[in-house]
């Protein structure tokens, strides 16, 4: 018995992948429903709104002593795939956390009252359990909740994750602190392919449990990208195994602020149990300071006069030892890291110590490049490229590299990242104009603090919002929120982050014609609150409480 | 032998009372020291800077084997003075909190190498061990650490809490592990004798954990009146024994959201063990929205045309049964909160509701008040003072009481919190000219964020800045950091306040002439990453690491 709360879109277009997400679907407005009803209600507490939900007031209890998450007959995923085994020992923690496994519950109501069990059905021979996400991974799923069972259906696990985190939200908690679903249906998969939250562990060391919690917290807004800034100037946090003094001088600590093989390798398996992929970023050649402590001649010698000065500038491009490391470098990183894509920065280059430096300029007068300083960083770039084209992954750069005209494979993913609204909307235009892929962050840079809901403001931009073809439109993937670590570390980051970057989330998963941001405050009113209940400090949208308050400090 | 690294001030006025603190010294900056060696000095992480301090290199051992913190002899306080034995041990965790309390630590080093105890006499007769802290208590101190005694003399238990928590900023960890001490001498008390924070627990409820750890980190920045904004519009959370409706209907929720009496005696306790005040507000005639559902007739009804809209406005000040409700609230509040005085707000006054109100216009008419709406405020707030003096309490009320021209009684704090720089200062002039004694808050709204190093500003503003005589000056009493709750609760709380609070208790505890942004900044990064290694989530000022970073997620 379907009431007339509805979120039914009627649209006919699932067949197009994520990557049209910034062309319009053609019914426009459709959002047909009571308002004020929706509004009120615990089981529409949805974050990011999913493409397509039908609801109904036809409510079931669950109950800790009973309910149970299986695989369907027929799938293709077993007990053997500890990312659903994993996901289903989450999932039951976070709906039944505050409530015991308690034997003397109230009995079964009525028959027909009750889920006893999620049906988890992976639909396509390859379920993907033992695989890693990414760019193009099927995360969309078929949700119908109803009794004695409800099922989900995904064609892989990733999509079996988003719809595990959906039903999850769908379940809520009644005055006797119960727990109750609703009969649902839900249809879902994302606008992006790409949702990243970038973490800078360079400014300050992030421990592990802080990037562990954060990973939690992107699982519960269906975000699917970690980008790990991991170096800078400030500190080199990655132990290396190749050159171990890369960490060992180049830390803030060489036992306490690093990052051990181990530790990586937690971080990409905690991960990918959540269907979210790591891309590290190791930026050069600017940025790097911090290079120049464990690798002798890395960075170039800045001059005063004709003599050096003893400063370092950035990674110096004119010696072949400079590409002998990077090639045994980011080899390393390649094994290390999994994803198909490394991030290589290429952002903010300082030409000043290039240019005191008389070998610098030798060097630049043999290449031609007269004073154009921009020739020398893309001489730089090309080359690495070259070498970690070689080791058979794309890589994602940062805007300056596009601009400055470096020769790019048609693959890289160019990051936008500078200027006003005009401006960045101009350069997404450009990227895509000229046939490259490529995300946004400008509106996005979440380290950015002002008074008040600023969350606002970053819901309201959207990175389809430039003059461009639907050709053009379909090269953007996503985008990614920013949390540049200057004033950040483990005391302050998860609450300055959250659910400031949930805004972000909603913007990449949703339908582009879900921007009523009245109707988003209420429902990430409760998503933060939910998340406060799962552990997460995400900070208050505005005055209000939640049920169960942060118990941390 | 005390080096030349000497932060001696040569001031011979230690008699003038801290009222005197916007007086100026007459020797200008004396502040003589080699800048480099102190900057780097573990030994000098000190915050806020005391008054006087010689210190020197030569280091001793303290040893959590032996260090013990005695009473002297002849001290008025001994083994059962609860304040002090309560913070020998708080300080003992502080100093020795990472290190073992092992037995077989190496041997102690050759005599005359180790500090095996402090010595804390309390000179004057009474100690006031089992009294609470008021505006006039003295804070004063003297500490002498040498070898094997260091010596702690205050006139009361008062002062010797703050050379406790200076003796504490004393002590570093070398490269061991192990814990130092250098010879020192300081001579201190404070600039302010009200410097205090104010927290909001209505706008979000504040759990109680959150609000004892706020009071410990106050007590490492030397605060001592905690300003609790406990009831607002929002919410109504304090449990009245008179008026168990008022939190029972006007609190976010009755059991799990609410102060009850013994949460409000754990809290003045929990503040007098560490010298802090606890000063209540009760924001009237505005602000008071949650007082309506638990007290009827309390608030005016609004009218829309000649009937009631179902909205209410400010306390209706024209029933005598407010003024019945109003003497028998205070009478409570005047036994549960110990201190002399109560914050009886009377901002922000919304005469909308009342000047659409029929009875209101009746009011004022017979009255004689006109259309002056300030007028029947005034005629509020000044029957309010007389319930209130009659409690044999003191009141602070915020500066619009003032602005309104209310008759005050002369010792009436003035809290300044509007307008901006130009203009808080005139406000300053003008309260001290009327011969008011004031505190301000207008620069230290700290709920107020943007993005960098905002304690700067902070740090720079003072509250003697305005254009007076030395007499006017006199009357500053101090001033209040304050973080209203829009935008904050338990989740996000502590990190947004430290250390930008602490910016704001250096310059109400140190001298006038301690103004180098520079040097603060040094001190300030070391005192933050020591409240982190105390447990409090305080953020980073910039770049860098502690050597134990915050561990709570």
């Amino acid at each position: 018995m379907l009431l007339s709360i509805q979120l039914q879109r009627e649209f006919g277009a699932l067949l197009l992948a994520a990557v049209a997400a910034c062309v319009a679907w053609e019914d426009g407005d459709v959002w047909d429903y009571d308002g004020h009803k929706l509004k009120d209600s615990d089981f529409l507490a949805l974050w990011p709104l999913p493409q397509k939900v039908q609801s109904s007031a036809v409510s079931f209890q669950l109950s800790a002593s009973r309910f149970q998450f299986t695989h369907a007959e027929g799938s293709s995923a077993g007990s053997d795939c500890s990312i659903l085994q994993n996901a289903f020992r989450r999932y039951f923690d976070y709906i039944f956390g505050f409530t015991k496994k308690d034997r003397d519950q109230r009995r079964r109501n009525a028959a027909g009252s009750e889920v006893l069990e999620l049906q988890v059905a992976i639909t396509s021979p390859d379920a993907e359990c033992d695989g890693f996400p990414s760019l193009t991974s099927d995360e969309s799923y078929e949700l119908s909740v109803d009794q004695p069972s409800a099922v989900l259906k995904a064609p892989k696990v990733w999509g079996a994750l988003r719809g595990l985190e959906t039903f999850s939200q769908l379940v809520y908690e009644d005055a006797y602190g119960a727990r109750n679903i609703n009969k649902t249906g839900v249809s879902d998969f994302p606008r992006f392919a790409h949702r990243g939250v970038l973490l800078d562990s360079s400014r300050h060391y992030l421990p592990l449990k802080v990037i562990l919690a954060n990973l939690e917290a992107m699982a519960m807004n269906k975000y699917n990208v970690f980008h790990w800034h991991i170096s800078d100037d400030q500190s080199f946090p990655y132990v290396s195994r190749m050159f171990p003094d890369l960490s060992q001088k180049g830390s803030y600590h060489p036992y306490t602020h690093v990052y051990t093989p181990a530790d990586v390798k937690m971080v990409i398996e905690f991960a990918r149990m959540r269907g979210i992929r790591v891309i590290a970023e190791f930026d050069t050649p600017g940025h790097t300071q911090s290079w120049g402590f464990g690798q002798k001649d890395l960075l170039t010698p800045c001059y005063t006069g004709s003599s050096p000065s003893g400063t370092y500038g950035p990674v110096n491009p004119i010696l072949n030892t400079t590409y002998d490391f990077m090639a045994g470098f980011f080899k390393e990183i390649s094994t290390v890291f999994p994803d198909a894509y490394v991030h290589l920065g290429g952002d903010e280059v300082d030409f000043s110590c290039w240019k005191s430096n008389p070998d610098i300029q030798k060097f630049m007068d043999q290449q031609g490049f007269g004073k154009d300083y921009s020739k020398l960083e893309s001489f730089y770039i090309q080359r690495l490229l070259d070498i970690v084209s070689s080791t058979d992954k794309g890589y994602m750069v940062w805007q300056e590299v596009f601009d400055n005209g470096v020769k790019l494979k048609m693959d890289t993913l160019i990051h936008v990242w500078k200027g006003n609204e005009a401006q960045y909307q101009a350069e997404m235009a450009r990227v895509t104009g000229a046939g490259y892929r490529t995300l946004l962050s400008t509106p996005w840079y979440l380290n950015r603090i002002s008074y008040g809901q600023d969350w606002r403001d970053a819901y309201k931009a959207d990175p389809c919002n430039f003059t461009g073809t639907d050709a053009q439109k379909k090269l953007v993937i996503g985008g990614e929120a920013c949390l540049w670590g200057e004033y950040v570390d483990a005391s302050n980051l998860t609450p300055r982050l959250w659910p400031r970057a949930s805004a972000v989330a909603e913007r990449l998963w949703s339908d582009q014609g879900v921007r009523d941001i009245s109707d988003a405050y209420v429902r990430l009113v409760q998503h933060r609150c939910r998340m406060v209940e799962r552990g997460i400090p995400a900070e208050p949208l505005f005055t209000g409480y939640c049920r169960h308050e942060y118990s941390g400090v």
